[in-house]
């Protein structure tokens, strides 16, 4: 029996943290033990919003190590930038010709946007959203269907894409036969987010996250900025109330991460302690992933090698189907 | 001095008649006495309205023959299908996520749709445009600019589609540098539209028009439904009033023209006579062009082929610049 098939975007804008890796990258990357996988790097969906060149290219360096660090294996999935795909905008302007524009009014993001620019004061509160922002979804229907994807992992928020696409895939085959894949939303299990130095949910846009892929000294620097308050001699504490036990819990073994909870349970508490110990579990946990990055960020031919050889095996996915898709529509 | 660049699509949405071969082929075929002209046949634009893929296909087919028969020489001129260069495309996407949707708001065919679905009562009149006719003047941009076009010859009532090309490329230009030729409209002299069989303008939408591309018998059944008044023996006519010496006038030369117009001045007039000249005047002024289509239609391929060289041609235009455009932006 042959796999179904899981598509995952990635959007370049930020480099990778250690929040977005216990988050979403592996459990992404554990896909691929159920399914047939493809993952993109969306770096025209990041054109919306990003219009320094050096911080995309940056950041699609970043994004593209740092999954091949913690183990995506481009033999075995296929692993490309969405831009190197021209099929694709093609497929998203055929799409763009069945999709009413009512369906883009009810997005969610450009909702927010258009919402927030009302609040403003704004008397068109629609015309400074770009059109990239106002119609990526259709993109995104696209970067699905043209891959044939069976499921799409998303998060409960972003289900609506999934629907989206739904909605197109089967408009099409209504209007021009039964050609194109209907995806299926995979909603993924809530993943418990980790606090980030301040405690808050760890994000970029806080600026309070743990960057792994760094210097031992720079990640120690970073783990002792970590937030801890003043306890009394003997105090004890309940492990689930102490956010850096969040970290030693997601990152740690069992018997380390029992050790920790029993030392703050029986008062036994040196937050100096626990965090070199935080420092010592992350070295070992993602030793060898830290020395790949550090190799891949020597060899940056290597990455975009890799890049061009998944998309090669993009477009040998998508070839077949855009062929099958131009005819249906009248353009061959 | 190398000649400047123009630029025509031709939406392959009807069959073409007598009044879009002089009203618009003509004129835009003389182009190429002036400047380097690229033509396409913008069949992805089509979708915007065309459902039907063989309607689709055979008005792209029609088209081409046409255009080709009437004295388009793929050799000089690049002569191509829209839908063949996929880089269009994606230059489109690239221009969304720079143009503000406040641009698209205003541009008239989709104010047009929009007021008409207020009228009829609609509580979201913008909800049932599809995204290609509402992002349509942005593909435009991309068609017009992809090929470094510098003159767009367009009717007043289209002058805005090349005001929106250029606002886009002006700030692409800005934001990342000097790369884009900035199009000009070349706003086409008011040529005299001519009268259909009715009177009204000869137009698909009335019904009331002459193909050229059919048998002499189905050509002269056409002309012989032009209608005409009774005239009293001896009655006299000024010739601009007679809406079939328009057809006359177009047609054929000074001599027969001006011998016509006397006929009508003097009382001399038979329809049936006028008719019949008209009938042979066709035939002599477009004989080798209507010889020409047969010899086309019996041979699809060969346009097909023309198409797909053309489309190489294009190709070579657009590399190069999609190039520049991806490192501008970051894609590379």
């Amino acid at each position: 029996m042959t796999r179904k098939r899981s598509l995952t975007g990635i959007k370049p804008t930020g480099t990778p943290h250690l929040g977005n890796i216990i988050g979403a990258i592996k459990p992404a990357l554990e896909l691929s033990q159920t399914f047939d996988t493809n993952y993109f790097i969306a770096d025209a969906h990041a054109l919306t919003t990003v219009t320094d060149p050096d911080e995309l290219r940056q950041h699609t360096f970043e994004v593209a190590a740092t999954w091949l660090a913690l183990g995506l294996d481009p033999e075995t999935s296929v692993f490309y930038r969405q831009s190197d795909i021209t099929e694709d905008f093609e497929l998203a302007w055929i799409f763009n010709c069945l999709t009413p524009k009512g369906l883009m009014n009810r997005a969610h993001a450009y909702k927010g946007f258009v919402d927030a620019a009302k609040e403003a004061g704004s008397k068109e509160p629609d015309a400074q959203v770009n059109m990239g922002l106002f119609s990526y979804p259709v993109l995104m229907a696209a970067d699905i269907i043209l891959y044939s994807a069976d499921v799409v992992p998303v998060g409960q928020d972003q289900k609506q894409h999934v629907e989206i696409a739904r909605d197109i895939a089967v408009k099409f085959n209504n209007l021009y036969g039964d050609i194109l894949t209907v995806p299926e939303p995979l909603i993924e299990k809530e993943v418990a987010t980790l606090p980030g130095l301040d405690h808050r949910k760890m994000s970029k846009s806080y600026n309070n996250t743990i960057s792994l892929f760094v210097s031992d000294d720079e990640l120690h620097k970073q783990i002792k900025k970590f937030t801890t308050d003043s306890v009394e001699p003997g105090e004890t504490r309940d492990p689930k109330d102490v956010p850096i036990f969040k970290l030693i819990e997601a990152i740690a073994n069992e018997e380390v991460t029992g050790q920790v909870a029993n030392n703050l349970r029986e008062g036994n508490i040196r937050w100096g302690d626990i965090k070199e110990l935080l420092f010592e579990q992350i070295k070992e946990t993602f030793g060898p992933a830290r020395e790949k990055y550090v190799e891949l960020q020597n060899d940056r031919s290597y990455v975009d090698e890799v890049l061009v050889q998944g998309a090669l095996r993009a477009q040998n996915q998508a070839k077949p189907l855009m062929e099958q898709v131009r005819k249906a529509v009248g353009l061959r």
